[in-house]
């Protein structure tokens, strides 16, 4: 069985010029006198990164290294660009699009592709799936919120309903999260607290925004293991349970949490332990952070001390993502 | 050993008249012509309520039936006042606090009770402490936020100075939830998705913000099993280990996680099972939410389910309750 890794990020090594409408949110990459690239919005250093964004031989080595045969490449979810007019995400999303897709033709065994769309606008999203899917790529990346709006709420509609017609998968990692001004101390906190928790609003607004309902074919998956989901869900299942209201409303909360995809990426056995039991075995695989800091490398070593069965470790390490990417069975 | 019930909630049966200077949140109570009680905050109708919010023989009645000794009586939440001028909330307050002092004195063995202070003034707060413990009350109950702010702010340190002074227990209720904008369908929503995450942000906001370093000797709950927080600490405390800023900045977060309290309000044994682990058995305890709909009750048969030993059991029904409210061992 090959070992599939859902969840790690691409950045292209430099960007096009800004269009001459184009804002204070640009990207690009700035060499800085000590050697070290740094990815810039505007004028505003966002991260320092290095070759492995791009580089398909340093990251082949590093999966070689790391027990992984197979990464879905995604965008940095900063490179979304949803607060962009919608041309210029366009011309954003096809640059790094492009890089995805060269990646893939550099290594067509060691990777697939989740790519980016101008979500900002559905109809216009839709209509670049197209350019996505005949270009090779298995699914697109979104945001768990777009420009503040959950990804359940029905404006989205026709970009899944174009979805479920390509058979694509739909990653949604964590994006400039609710719930800043909760938080006491640096601002780094951010991405800790608040990521898992606007992840779990939007896994929360698609049951309750019924969208597996109108799209039963399609494959929905969340990073870092659904971030909140899992303490939410009971409550919300009692809710629903003692409400004809919220029973006319979307389907047992329970079961369809159980029909969404999750990845590992927890840091924390006995958290992955409970994800299990909620979601299901066949329901989470492999995600890893690569390269950036918030890493989860080794994902092999970390299914074993689970000490599963081999067929359900094997799924968990690839046959699950392969179910979501719709890939043929890995071998 | 006697089983205590931390988390459930009353409501004076009738209020003063609002003062001259008050605002369109004053409470009253409504009596409609369907004989329904309900619970006003100016013009708004609030909640339906019954006597079970505020009779001592009805409330007892049922703790019999549901095998719960003791009650710590807390206010409903939406009577904290905090969006309140300083002296109304105090005059709410000391009206609700005055309800739980009958109470308590109708049946001594039944009742302990958590009393609310103007928290919008933590000097003000903690000047009221002094009245609350002159009158008996074992601690305070405060919300998740205060207008906004969570509770781990450095703001509220004067009231956490007096509350440790005086060895006296707070318990943290969800209220007024971050994120309603991420949530799609009925607005009862709202409570099932928003609290567990107000509740995990108000937790992870008192470990990032030092609260139990600042103040050692505090005894901290909260509501819901601590709401997110058991999703959010696992990632918190892989950001602080690769951190050299967060280390200086605070102390390492699932040890202080594990010096909190948490009721068992989680509607799921395998949610709650997780808890044990996460939290340690020595911390949870029983809340019902009685009299409202979001109720869990039958705290024995409840914990039961987790087959565990008697000494344990024994602990999570009344003990860790008794250690957090400083009550002398329950016999």
């Amino acid at each position: 069985m090959s070992v599939i890794d859902i969840h790690n990020h691409v950045v292209p090594e430099g960007f096009p010029a800004a269009s001459s409408s184009c804002c204070d949110k640009w990207p690009s990459m700035k060499l800085r006198p000590d050697g070290k690239s740094v990815a810039m919005f505007g004028t505003k250093e966002f991260r320092v990164l290095d070759d492995r964004c791009w580089d398909v031989g340093r990251r082949t080595a590093d999966m070689d290294k790391e027990h992984v045969d197979v990464q879905a490449l995604s965008p940095m979810p900063e490179l979304l660009s949803y607060w962009m007019d919608v041309e210029d995400a366009l011309s954003v999303g096809r640059h790094v699009n492009g890089l995805i897709s060269d990646m893939i033709a550099k290594a067509p065994k060691r990777f697939v592709g989740l790519g980016m769309v101008p979500l900002q606008d559905p109809e216009r999203a839709a209509k670049e799936l197209s350019v996505l899917h005949s270009s090779g790529l298995s699914g697109v990346e979104i945001g768990s919120n777009i420009n503040g709006k959950p990804p359940g709420d029905p404006f989205f509609d026709p970009f899944y309903a174009e979805v479920e017609r390509l058979g694509m998968a739909v990653f949604v990692h964590a994006l400039h999260p609710v719930g800043v001004d909760r938080v006491v101390g640096p601002a780094r906190l951010v991405t800790y607290l608040n990521f898992p928790v606007d992840t779990g609003f939007a896994a929360a607004s698609m049951i309750t925004g019924r969208t597996l309902e109108k799209f039963p074919k399609l494959r929905v998956a969340f990073s870092h293991g659904g971030g909140t989901l899992a303490t939410i869900l009971p409550r919300l299942a009692m809710g629903w349970n003692g409400s004809a209201e919220l029973q006319k409303t979307f389907a047992e909360p329970t079961g369809i949490a159980r029909r969404f995809y999750y990845d590992n990426l927890v840091y924390d056995i006995e958290l992955m332990r409970h994800l299990l039991k909620v979601f299901g075995r066949s329901q989470i695989f492999v995600g890893t952070d690569y390269p950036f800091d918030a890493r989860q490398a080794f994902p092999v070593e970390f299914i074993d001390r689970l000490s599963l069965e081999k067929a359900d470790a094997d799924r968990i390490l690839g046959g699950n993502a392969a179910a979501f990417l719709n890939l043929p069975a890995a071998g």
